[in-house]
């Protein structure tokens, strides 16, 4: 690290520290997702790979295993675990959320078919667990089998919480914490696990993933209704999907009568009309749920640093600290 | 074992051999089937478990490790945990083909919704990861984390051999080999491993459950064509679905210039008609593929009894010699 790029974001600071080990995760995972006999499993696998995401989830695996001073290969397998779990979850969302776009290109169930996207996401899933095995460690296993139930769960629990007004901030967040913060909690842990730490450090580790994830969905929900250009996301994806998160949950906590109603007939009921986003935005700003959804972000994200407060001091802590801030300042 | 119930079905001899431990294994899936958050994940599975399925995958688990002298308890862990891995992927095989029934039940994709049947699959997946990380093997883990790979891999070769008149005997067996045989031999394999059996004892029961498996799915697609009641199996579906098994593949490669249109129009464009299954049996009539078929399944049932052969005389190694003639008997 030198100082002149010392005002790049911190991602992209991570990215650079650990350059030479991303190379052997994306290696790695190249090698991996191929299949002798039938190549529509890397076709597929290689439209989602290789859309240019963040590899922030295999990022953090090396990032914690090199802060731990691991020295073994292991890291590389593991980052890279984390990845085809990541990928294989995506591959089923987009089934299962009929979902024709991510990161500005057509998904994989558009360009083949959710058949395609059924079996290969369980291919995925399936060489995660043999790159697992390939390290060797039992404990390991344990966090990251533990963490694939989580989020499948947390998936199950966001179905059946969809389009349910009950929904309140306690489904909210045991939704988040399964679908996206159990990868990142994962993620984190096992790379001091892997370093041989002890629990306080994995412990710690674990917490800093996990608020990290928490932060990153929040920030990722209210993004869905403050949208920018620059995230790629299209506004009001998550109303038209009748979704409910965070800044329509504060909203309707403090509806009143004829407000109910409203998101009775276009949340429960699906029965939207043109103009209905706007007057759910115009409910958000009135009650100003997305200021309130913001501020929790920042929290979690606060969490996410004390986390590491225990830690020793080192130059990728200051990146994950830095990071904590980075994903919430996304929508300042 | 008395005389008076030799002349039951081996199947079900080995389910009277292995009846303690197969409550260990029923009770163990039903309380790993649990979520304490969704409810949709039992409620799922249950449909699926409890329709009273042969469990003739986790009972091989349990008669090769009660074979090997296994005395430990996590036999019953490995069980379940093939058993999860056929539900997850009967889940998934259900979407995927868009079936309404199984087992003469509607299936949970009709009853609920793919998104669910996608994702409950999910969860059962990793729920077995879990299982076996309890079991402690790493070796266990790497034979069944490859079997899960090459499950995944025969289903997308099936996939996109599908409706492809191309497909021929060897594309089949590597398909059959992926979808079925792979779990067949893994869960005999696992129970001498668990054994702590040298590789030779090992190696002759991955070799037994592949032969059965491929035994197994070969009198399958025969049924298909050749079905009786009994089987609760709708006569076409396959060709319905377009699928390509052995008695067509065989019609498709001896058929003259006319017979082959006909495979062409309804295989491989999806243009059937009225009258189209009835003449697609009389194609396989006259050219005799089903006797055919049926040899094969003769010969590699064959094959499972003569990898049985190298290991000690034992009650269950009977009942398993006598499973692999019952699977080709149900075709007689």
């Amino acid at each position: 690290m030198s100082l002149d790029t010392a005002a790049t974001k911190p991602h992209e600071r991570l990215a650079e520290a650990l350059s030479s080990e991303m190379d052997q995760v994306n290696a790695l995972i190249r090698t991996r997702m191929a299949s002798e006999h039938a190549p529509r499993i890397p076709e597929v696998t290689a439209h989602l790979v290789e859309a240019g995401g963040k590899r922030l989830r295999p990022m953090l695996t090396l990032a914690t295993a090199k802060m731990c001073g691991y020295e073994g290969p292991y890291h590389v397998h593991l980052a890279a675990t984390v990845e085809f779990i990541h990928t294989a979850t995506l591959l089923h969302d987009d089934v299962v959320d009929e979902s024709s776009q991510r990161r500005g290109r057509p998904t994989a169930n558009l360009l083949w078919d959710n058949q395609s996207s059924v079996l290969v996401g369980d291919y995925l899933f399936a060489r995660s667990f043999q790159l697992m095995v390939e390290a060797g460690s039992l404990r390991v296993l344990d966090i990251l089998s533990n963490a694939a139930a989580t989020i499948a769960e947390g998936e199950v629990l966001q179905l059946t919480a969809a389009r349910n007004l009950a929904t309140d901030e306690d489904v909210y967040l045991r939704v988040i914490l399964g679908k996206t913060a159990a990868l990142f909690s994962a993620a984190t842990e096992v790379g001091g696990v892997i370093a041989g730490q002890p629990e306080a450090v994995s412990d710690a580790l674990f917490q800093y993933g996990e608020a990290l994830g928490v932060a990153f969905q929040i920030v990722d929900d209210y993004l869905d209704y403050a949208g920018t250009d620059a995230t790629g996301k299209n506004v009001g994806d998550d109303f038209r999907e009748r979704k409910l998160t965070l800044p329509v949950i504060k909203a309707v906590a403090v509806a009143d009568a004829e407000e109910r109603a409203f998101w009775v007939r276009t949340i429960e009921k699906g029965n939207q009309e043109e103009g209905d986003l706007d007057h759910a935005l115009a409910l958000i700003g009135r009650h100003g749920t997305l200021a309130a959804t913001k501020a929790e972000a920042v929290a979690w994200a606060d969490r996410a640093k004390a986390a590491l407060d225990a830690l020793p001091e080192h130059e990728i802590r200051t990146m994950l600290v830095d990071l904590a801030d980075y994903v919430v300042l996304r929508i300042r």
